[in-house]
């Protein structure tokens, strides 16, 4: 009721300020975009300063534009509430400076519901309050797929367990990592391959191939992890540019991608391989993309050997590389307390069968991965690389035996409340909420029964709870024909009261779903 | 050589500055105390100011000196370097202003190393270069503990593995704890128990008792890990007091205490329990150590639920609290690699058979603990807690198991060089230096043979390895009648070139030594 009465209020005051209605609308998170006219010689992308203050009366934001190319500027707006907003234009350049405009806002449309946020310090949510809970995987170079595999791999996520998709701007095209059968067709700079580029001149169709693959993966509601800078020289000179045109990259990927609701900063994948940048110099780039980006998108770095301070005030989730985390019980729970931020492991290995051994995985051992993670508390991110099946590079299609798992995994964790660690200094691998929910994974142990034993918080003697019994590789629930009723053994725990346990099948990867019964 | 040249124009230039020689003389890193009449009206502990600036010509400290009573101002000084050091007071009470002295520093005596610094980013090295490699034990409260127990501590520890001690400043004294048999008799305030104190005026008596202990384990070579505060009140008050007497005291401390070369500062135990002060006031109790104590000695603090930023610079080395990173492997590696600085598992559960669940280890656990602490490149701190041993709390004597293997652990590591974790990303639980040695630790798994596999890193195909299998509960070392010799089996590993395998006996708790062979 109350959002109606502010919608109302909103669709109201425009009527008094404007004597003509606007003339264009988009939706509440959606992308508004003002197109100009410029100059076209010179080089428009280096020293032109341009941007404009959106208002709605109450709240200001100010994008920086971007040059297009063939004389074309764009400011681009994604509005956050509902009703008219005016904008002005500031520019070093007379033909750009001082334009005027404004447009209305609608209300969101069925599957829009705002960017993702952080809430409640280790999880996420969209704008609208919508829980959101990632299960991420990895198409690094998904946008210079052949067409028809840019189709494919939409197709497959649509279908898939994942709702994040790490992807990088600069693409190292299986110079580095699996060879594929494509050959890169478009660049980032102008200039010819493989290394005479101007730096200062960015090529406009390589960042619009990206942003059109940002807009297909918010149709299919999937977050796209933009990963600004990488490592992976990939024989086209990428790596070795200098911090001017990093910064320079990134301010302009910013001014064209921020207003897409569905994209994450990721500032690069394995940071500290680019040698040339210290982790001041990270400090620099992240704080860059925080004042660039006026609806301050999640922000993290992925790192590769030497871990960055996820702790600074300008990372807003923790993105790690760290195998030992999701293959262990305990270490996700730790890092929550580390950190106090959301924890993804945004890179576990890969399934597959490539001679690397970061692509090694059983379909089993990702999947444990993913269960450890979760219900450590955290937030997993699958890959594919199977000689077959280049995934994590191209996209297209997937043939591993995880996604199945995951997306079994997935309609547990979404009909769950928040999966916090429960007792986790003392209990490995039980999460949930103490007194109505809880979900324990036995991992690579094959316990013949499990005592019923819970921590005490929240519980009181004469508490019912039923048991279901989940084998998370062949994907079977089954409950137990019984109800628990607990009573305090001492100061920590509570057990059954008839001292009862559960009987388990003596198999690794087992586990159990534990629901209070009103 | 060079030192030695150095030393003679130390001992040179002292002869020209001064026509007379110094009165006194104390050994580098040991104290050198200069003892005021002042007043004794009104609060000398509040107020009056009083430092003395040391120097030598070339360096310069400025150590604050405190009240001890009666009249009495001390101000303690531990020099760095031989030859002539002269001082002239400072204080805001004529008395006590502008008093000049000097005295002679002479070599150190053969068991003073000087005060423990961190070394190669993980690692630690007394101030002459000699390693130290922390094995740490737990006597809170053993300076308030009579006389006859004091003693039987200090003999206890003199034969046992342990090098570290941590001891409270504030004694909770069995309040919270274990109950023990003996009486609080001396207070750190004026005043009377259970809780009339005056916190603007010190005990002097009080914190003597505490310098006392320091100085004792100074001389059999333990490290004092002094923990200014906690938050167990203990029925006394001791944690109510506001943020002015919490810094009076740590100023208090670090005067009196800081010119012991084996001081080192831990802020407080479980410090998240003190709920009244917040990761701002730890941050400036921090700073407010690192301004006062003119050595610079090691600066941690242990947590409560609540992880401190250990990566703030003002923090030299990790001092954890969490069980699970000494239960699993992985887990310190990961830790070294998120601080970037030496981890000290400061809280690990206690050997014993309390209550209380913290206190509940069996001998083997610890033992345990402490092997998967150690070979994941880290260090932890022991602790016993049995209902007839109250070492924990009071010291007196060690009826635990896991003291002996920890010495057998501590002998072992003491002849490694320095356990870096070794292709830790892949491989837990392997630690030493790539190419000349690997201890190898197999936990809870029982293998009936380990295939001879090592990660590449300074390898080359016939370097020939003789291997050691230890039992670390048992305490035996048997060599394998069998010398290995590497060849390259992928980019990854070098196995055994006839590709044989180490027979283990299929038992818990294995290790390996690896070690080259010239």
């Amino acid at each position: 009721m109350k959002r109606k009465l502010v919608s109302i209020i909103l669709l109201l005051i425009p009527v008094l300020v404007f004597s003509q209605s606007p003339k264009k609308s988009v939706e509440k998170w959606g992308v508004y975009e003002v197109t100009l006219k410029g100059p076209s010689t010179g080089n428009p992308f280096v020293g032109l300063e341009l941007s404009a203050v959106f208002t709605n009366g109450k709240e200001t934001f100010e994008p920086d534009g971007f040059y297009d190319g063939n004389g074309i500027f764009k400011i681009r707006f994604m509005p956050d509430k509902e009703g008219t907003w005016t904008y002005v234009t500031h520019s070093n350049n007379d033909k750009l400076n001082g334009i005027k405009g404004s447009f209305f806002c609608t209300p969101p449309s069925d599957n829009d519901h705002g960017p993702v946020k952080v809430s409640d310090t280790y999880n996420f949510s969209y704008a609208d309050g919508t829980r959101f809970i990632p299960f991420g995987t990895t198409i690094y170079e998904w946008c210079f797929s052949p067409d028809s595999i840019r189709k494919e791999t939409i197709a497959t996520m649509k279908h898939s367990p994942f709702n994040k998709a790490r992807m990088l701007v600069l693409p190292p095209f299986n110079k580095r990592y699996l060879k594929g059968p494509y050959k890169l067709d478009i660049f980032p700079f102008e200039g010819t391959p493989p290394k005479n580029w101007n730096y200062a001149r960015f090529n406009p169709a390589f960042f619009q191939r990206i942003e059109n693959g940002i807009k297909q993966l918010n149709e299919i509601g999937v977050q796209a992890d933009v990963i600004l800078l990488n490592p992976y020289d990939g024989g086209w000179g990428f790596e070795n540019v200098d911090l001017a045109t990093d910064k320079r990259l990134i301010k302009y990927c910013v001014a064209r991608f921020a207003a897409y609701r569905n994209v994450w900063w990721s500032l690069s994948n394995e940071n500290s391989f680019i040698e040339s940048l210290t982790d001041k110099d990270w400090d620099q780039l992240f704080k860059l993309v925080q004042r660039k980006d006026p609806y301050h998108h999640l922000r993290s770095i992925h790192n590769g050997d030497r871990i960055y301070h996820y702790t600074e005030p300008w990372v807003t989730h923790v993105s790690l590389q760290n195998y030992n985390a999701s293959k262990e019980p305990g270490v996700v729970p730790l890092l929550r307390d580390i950190y106090r931020k959301p924890i993804i492991l945004d890179e576990i290995n890969y399934e597959g069968n490539i001679n690397s051994r970061w692509g090694q995985l059983t379909g089993q051992q990702m999947t444990h991965r993913f269960w450890t993670t979760y219900v450590g508390g955290g937030y997993a991110t699958h890959g594919e690389s199977y000689k077959t099946s280049r995934w994590i590079s191209n996209g297209g299609g997937l043939i591993g035996t995880s996604p199945a798992r995951i997306a079994f995994l997935k309609k547990i964790v979404d009909a769950a409340p928040a999966l916090n660690p429960i007792d986790q200094a003392y209990i490995l691998n039980l999460a949930g909420e103490p007194g109505n929910y809880y979900l324990k994974y036995f991992g690579k142990q094959a316990p013949k029964q499990w005592k019923f034993e819970l921590p005490h918080k929240n519980l009181k003697d004469g508490m019912r709870f039923k048991v279901e019994i989940i084998d998370t590789w062949n994907m079977t629930i089954t409950q137990v024909n019984k109800i628990f009723e607990v009573k305090k053994l001492d100061n920590y725990y509570f057990i059954d009261k008839e001292n009862r346990s559960v009987k388990l099948p003596g198999k690794p990867y087992m586990a159990l779903r534990i629901t209070r019964i009103e």
